[in-house]
């Protein structure tokens, strides 16, 4: 983990630093589908359906505050680069439970469709409430332990992306 | 605790339906000062430093949503409108106490400034790292006993704001 910490000058309180740094609504679901494993430009735009320009200015933003590190890869033809979690946006995990816990309690979306989604342990299957600490085992699960159960999309929990050593 | 959930249709993902109702700096903003007390336009006026007609905008988004509730009050003039906290927005305690454990740890304010900011249970003092559980006392913190400490403003814990009933 690095020890560097993101700047926010003037803003005391650190609600308000975070709020600063992660408080808009494609920040925060372009870190969702980085902590489901998607790194790829095309990845993030298929999912979100989000504009090229738009998805263009958060990810260069979310690089400039640490969020997010390019990590060059190999395509058929040209070296590209895909955008991977940092320590400061995998310590987000967090907030991502809070606001699922949340959004499961007090919003609902329309249709009739399979949910609602878990925060589940993959080692034994069980559902982790607090999103860190598993009954069924008796201790916290680790991030590489821990899986989102996302029912409309499939039966099996997608296992959580790592941060960038 | 009402059981009227905020619709937002053709978004599964509960994350993505939060993130949709308060993925918004200046909504998370207007949200930690209710959850401070504020409640009057004038309040958060003063310390968000917002414009009127932003202020304006947000609150009303925010009672449209079922986070806010308009409470009419007399002044020495005439009657007027605060915004008090519903049983859904009060429910956002644990965003905003990761908000603050990651503002915390991963960014910095620049100046000296006293800090950091604490949840503590006002009841014994101790501080509540996990936001919900005093391992002072052995049990979880209620709304009522939990306070925020906030040593830039006050060396004595702030209560936290109840919903309307």
């Amino acid at each position: 983990m690095s020890d560097e910490r993101i700047l926010v000058p003037e803003v005391e309180c650190p609600i308000g630093r975070a709020v600063d740094v992660i408080g808009d609504r494609w920040t925060l679901l372009i870190l969702r589908q980085a902590t489901l494993g998607a790194s790829r430009f095309d990845d993030f735009r298929a999912a979100l359906g989000i504009s090229d320009n738009i998805l263009s200015s958060r990810l260069a933003k979310m690089v400039d505050a640490g969020l997010l590190v390019k990590v060059p890869y190999r395509d058929e033809r040209r070296t590209r680069f895909a955008y991977r979690l940092t320590a400061a946006s995998a310590d987000l995990l967090p907030v991502l439970h809070a606001l699922a816990r949340w959004g499961e309690a007090h919003t609902q979306p329309g249709g009739d469709g399979p949910r609602p989604m878990k925060i589940v342990h993959i080692a034994c299957g069980a559902e982790i409430p607090s999103g860190e600490y598993c009954p069924h085992c008796g201790r916290d699960a680790e991030r590489a332990e821990t899986g989102w159960l996302r029912p409309w999309r499939s039966q099996s929990p997608f296992p959580l992306a790592e941060p960038v050593a």
